[in-house]
């Protein structure tokens, strides 16, 4: 089947192109009426993960209702330590709970990983392969996973948390034991999206949400040698990797075996070029906040930052779209860029 | 009446030192049990903030127990928007809640501002003149503030936030109001902050906690300016700026007339000093999830941090130390950097 649209895909793997594409981090989500129709009448967040039907439906929302250029199938990073044997809740305003985390080594050692864990998530591939279907090829399907070391950090703080001290402290006390599960979710990851990308994601992101509150000597032992052997393990489809608030070892993604780094808001397009390189395509970085502005300031806003980045670039959000964005002004955003064109 | 132990200040003038003085952010506090029992037995935390002798006797706490080279008065950044009309309440585990919060321009014209403000915040000039008695000269007393956006953040979002994404939604969308509330927040540091020098704080330490969250845009328009203010302001003492995760400002920081740069645990010291420039007197950085591990680890890792600085610095944490820290890891971090010489 081939991809109409692919105008992403040719991005990512460095073609020139015309004008960059554009999608947005929890598009499928919250700022839709659609979303939110299905969303309540359902029990929870979670039977909306867990049925192909729903999860394909909320996916293909956003290239409906905004002409993205990509859609990101509908789930979410805590299905792996699910997977694993960790089961999580979402807590309605609260966000995910762990009854049950990480602490000592049996705890590790009672985990299941690699293809048996990444076995147990066939409605994540079934989701994928009825999107596809349904996409019928409008536009490519991303799929992703959470990175390692932000998978473990709430897998051992058992919530979200300001500071992760929990998970922190494990790194610093016992680093040996943190390899160990690092290894293991590692695995499973690589399993996982290799299963996604048999059943049709056409490139993958790694989301490493909590790498902004490592120190960078930390980062460069127990988060990036994990993401690396993930980006080794990937050859199939063009790798993304967004390590949020990690602008201290850009230099060092810069060398990865990825093909898109993902930027935060913070990270000025200039900034990040030199830091990272030539070689990969830079994914953002629009602040989520500049959505709440009037159209024609973030028509501005969005034009100003298509130059600073020039070529080899998609255009994202510097994070998830925030769930009380005005749809007007993620329609101001999108139609702008699909409106440009390179000189 | 001079002080005995002057290295903090010496080393904040920029003076040639022996070693780098040390203390923590938040020294004062849980991780005391001399603290904690005062803390348990009163009705909540503003019963201490607001009673300048038991703010007197918490401050001094650390200088006994721990030996750090100067002590920052007991306090909490919100007692400014509290004089400017807008009560906090403390909420055990939660943080912060504002009741009620500023939306709009008559909210900002409701609120007391300047000299008029301060002069209600009298219980904190009674706490200083009262700890730099009862310290008698052993250290310098710090004094502080949160920064004008910090502030702001909490004022128009109510509470803690992970995004602060009404605030942020503020400066986007009436960049006028938000302008408006930040001239009468810093007319009111400082003069705060003048009438805490005539009480006796000997350096006072700005805290842009939420700096990090700004673009580095935002971060240009709404905070620099206003902290620039507070610096010209402020000129009978050393000031210190600490911007936390505001990397991507660091030049413009170091432009700034103050002393001393605060900086977080992300930021590497040789990155630090190359854009602050030779000027400044560097604060910081060790991650305080550092002090979790074994007294011999910290030992390590603190002498390695300080031979990156190298002079010019002033030790601490790139936070405040968390409140279940071990006070044997507060101990030998602190320990060690007493024990230090530069070669």
């Amino acid at each position: 089947m081939s991809t109409k649209n692919d105008l992403f895909l040719r991005t990512a793997r460095g073609e020139a192109v015309e004008r960059p594409p554009v999608w947005l981090m929890r598009q499928a989500g919250r700022i839709l009426p659609q979303y939110r129709a299905i969303r309540n009448r359902l029990s929870g967040f979670k039977e909306l993960v867990e049925t192909p039907e729903l999860a394909a439906e909320v996916t293909i929302q956003p290239v409906d209702e905004l002409g993205v250029d990509a859609a990101i199938i509908f789930s979410d990073i805590l299905v792996i330590p699910e997977a694993m044997g960790l089961p999580y809740e979402m807590v309605e305003k609260r966000g995910p709970l762990f009854p049950q985390v990480i602490g000592s080594e049996a705890d590790i050692k009672a985990l299941k990983s690699g293809a048996f864990a990444a076995a147990d998530l066939q409605y994540v591939y079934d989701a994928v392969a009825l999107t596809r279907k349904q996409l019928d090829g409008r536009v490519p399907l991303i799929g992703f996973s959470g990175a390692p070391w932000t998978l473990l950090a709430y897998m051992v703080e058992g919530s979200g948390s300001k500071t992760f001290s929990k998970a922190k402290k494990l790194l610093y006390t016992n680093p040996g034991l943190a390899h160990q599960l690092l290894e293991k979710i590692s695995e499973t990851i690589i399993a996982y999206l290799k299963l996604k990308v048999q059943s049709g994601v056409q490139l993958v992101q790694i989301f490493d949400s909590w790498a902004g509150i490592l120190s960078p000597e930390q980062y460069r032992e127990f988060a990036l040698p994990y993401i690396r052997a993930i980006c080794e393990g990937i050859t199939e489809v063009p790798v993304t990797v967004f390590s949020k608030g990690a602008w201290f070892v850009y230099e060092d993604l810069g060398q990865l075996d990825c093909q898109v780094i993902g930027l935060d808001w913070n990270t000025p397009p200039e900034v990040a070029r030199q830091w990272v390189g030539d070689g990969k395509v830079l994914q953002g970085n629009l602040d989520p906040c500049q959505l709440y502005a009037a159209p024609e300031v973030i028509e501005k806003a969005a034009i100003k930052m298509l130059e600073r980045f020039g070529r080899k670039h998609i255009a994202n959000l510097g994070h998830g779209v925030y769930p009380d964005t005005p749809l007007e002004g993620v329609r101001a955003y999108v139609d702008t860029v699909k409106a440009y064109r390179y000189k």
